[in-house]
């Protein structure tokens, strides 16, 4: 499938969603996106523009696109938008035009307090625009489109779930690698340098940037989170925690895998390893258990997060899910707790057609980073592993 | 020299700025920069960041970053600040502390409506950062940071003027090589294919995005601008036109260059493309004369355009001259028309270490488009081509 045909289909899922949210015009307000990309303009439309741009989306389903002369050729060539008006000197007298004639009540625009990927208008776009609409009854009907954009980017299409499988395939593979070349004795640096290498032999691109991707822990030495792969050596009694995400034909992963190094005359972890493994994995189960279309995101964090706390480990400072597509963090609804900076967006019910990551750790003294994270699409019964979960520790011996 | 000097050395320029345009605190608020990054935050931090994040510079030559606990090892890494302060659950009570000792009279933060790279704040974050200074006095002293990023960003160091020496120096072998390579009955998809794969081969970036770079036109037939290389056949007596830009150690080049191909029995190109060659060279040249410290941007769009029109052209329908540097459009101050597109930022006065570009061109009818590019850096006394300048005619024969 190739772009074009995704971007007809989000642009028809779009007009369904403006009749379900009773909002008449989605309004996507960008300039010089190769410098201020916006994230939701590339669901609707695959270009980049240099001059000031609009994107309107109607309930009645017509797409009109507004733009300077030297970009319109690209978005006719789209064959998505079936009205592209090209102004020369400036979009004041077209846009205005435009919204004379379709005349909304209301009109959506692309910012959001809460979620990053429906927040492309900067501050100066939107003085701009006020000023275009001055002295029209427009600017009064201006509303945040962060719902429209969170339901046309999280509710996948099968053409889109089946590219996020699709990467998820070639991580696991690389998974499956990893654990063939890492011994006892490499440093962080090796092991990741190693990934990346054949990341870039296979001419993938990364679900986040190279220099964090993947984030490698050895044992309890290791910097936890979004630090670079470092020095630290891989030993003996240690964990080895690898999280690896790549991109595929705009399609990304985002799996955490771990493993244990054998010590001499050792043939299983040790239990402390072991039960850490156990709980880590139990508290996915449960999350996943919990994630069903309607329940807002903080639920399911709150199963997990009880799973850890009741079998005794510290709770985890980050949220147990996010959304997952075409970039790692993929927009608003997160499964996380009712902290301040998830406010609003840990609140937002779960949907079908939702790709999450499922994920959290542990840490366990003298031993290293407990950290998995699964893929999983949200069906009307519940979800359905992208991934083959990891239900058993791995293990490295030299 | 490494980027870590590089950011040491934009962040002391930074406040020198400040005390020259007599702010006391310039504040970038950013989120998530992977899929939402601000322009301006590369110049004084190398990094991503993931949770809301505050960097600020005072006049006093302090520098703070505030950021989630996940991404606070990476900017300490940087040793460009000297106070990092992570948070784990929201960022409101350490901003409005840092805030409430450093007690500045002015904060200026990344907005503004003509400047895209000093425009990275979005409007969600706005309203976030208005709700975080509630009940402060700190929200009514907010001003655009948009001089000081301006001035940050346009006025380049040695090193910077360097890197983009050294980006237009690749970037002038590979015209050199597409003159050997290029022959009448091959399409642009070919030639710049060929560009393409040489870049790629060298572990080159790209200044703007590959599907429109390098921009090759053949002839009458083909769309001039921003459109995809087609499939349009070069022939005998039509020019061949090249827009490149690549991109090498975060700077960029940004060049045009024009061949015309011989017909049979032809050993120079007729009148009229030699005509319009020298008409086009004679506006960059006149263009490049008018371009000192202290000269608003349109006034030297202005000089270029007249010459075009006095020798009997249509006018170019875009800006004579744009900054070069980390982007092919490297914010503020272009040397274009005083047209709404151009407002504010045409007016802005040229400074001693801008890297511009000069660029225009004429269509020949029945011949194809003749347009030329240079890279240019100004100093106390006028500029300095970074670029050999292309100053005859250059040919393609079968």
């Amino acid at each position: 499938m190739n772009n074009t045909l995704l971007i007809q289909e989000k642009l028809a899922q779009a007009t369904d969603i403006l009749n379900e949210l009773n909002v008449d015009v989605w309004l996507t307000f960008v300039r010089e996106t190769t410098l201020s990309p916006d994230p939701a303009l590339e669901l609707i439309a695959d270009v980049d523009v240099t001059w000031k741009s609009a994107f309107l989306v109607t309930r009645t389903g017509q797409h009109v696109a507004i733009l300077g002369h030297f970009d319109a050729e690209n978005v006719r060539t789209l064959k998505a938008y079936a009205e592209v008006v090209d102004y020369h000197q400036g979009i004041r007298q077209p846009l205005r035009e435009v919204l004379a004639r379709l005349n909304p009540n209301t009109i959506a625009i692309n910012y959001s307090e809460g979620d990053v990927a429906a927040d492309g208008l900067s501050l100066g776009m939107y003085r701009s625009l006020l000023a275009i609409l001055d002295g029209t009854p427009y600017a009064d009907r201006l509303i945040s489109a962060e719902k429209i954009i969170a339901a046309v980017r999280g509710r996948k299409s099968a053409a889109e779930i089946e590219r996020v499988r699709t990467a998820v395939l070639i991580t696991e593979q690389l998974f499956n690698e990893v654990e063939l070349f890492a011994k006892p004795g490499m440093t962080q640096h090796e092991i990741a340098d190693f990934v990346r290498g054949r990341i870039d032999e296979m001419g993938l691109g990364y679900a986040w940037p190279k220099p964090f991707n993947p984030i490698v822990t050895c044992g309890p030495d290791s910097a936890g989170g979004h630090a670079a792969p470092g020095d630290v050596v891989l030993q003996k009694g240690h964990t080895l925690h690898m999280d690896l995400g790549i991109k595929q034909h705009d399609y990304c992963s985002d799996i955490q895998r771990m493993w244990y190094v054998l010590a001499d005359g050792e043939t299983e972890a040790p239990p402390e390893v072991q039960r850490a493994f156990d709980v880590v994995l139990g508290a996915i189960q449960a999350g996943e258990k919990a994630l069903t279309p309607g329940i807002p995101g903080w639920q399911v964090d709150a199963v997990a997060r009880k799973h850890i706390v009741d079998n005794g480990y510290p709770e985890y400072m980050h949220a147990f899910g996010h959304l997952l597509g075409r970039v790692a963090h993929d927009g608003a609804t997160v499964l996380g707790p009712q902290w301040e900076r998830y406010a609003g967006i840990c609140e937002l019910p779960v949907e079908v057609g939702n790709i999450f990551t499922l994920e959290l750790h542990v840490v366990i003294p003298e031993r290293g980073m407990m950290s998995l994270e699964e893929d999983v699409v949200v069906t009307e019964s519940g979800v359905e592993y992208l991934s083959v979960p990891q239900t058993a520790l791995r293990y490295i011996s030299s």
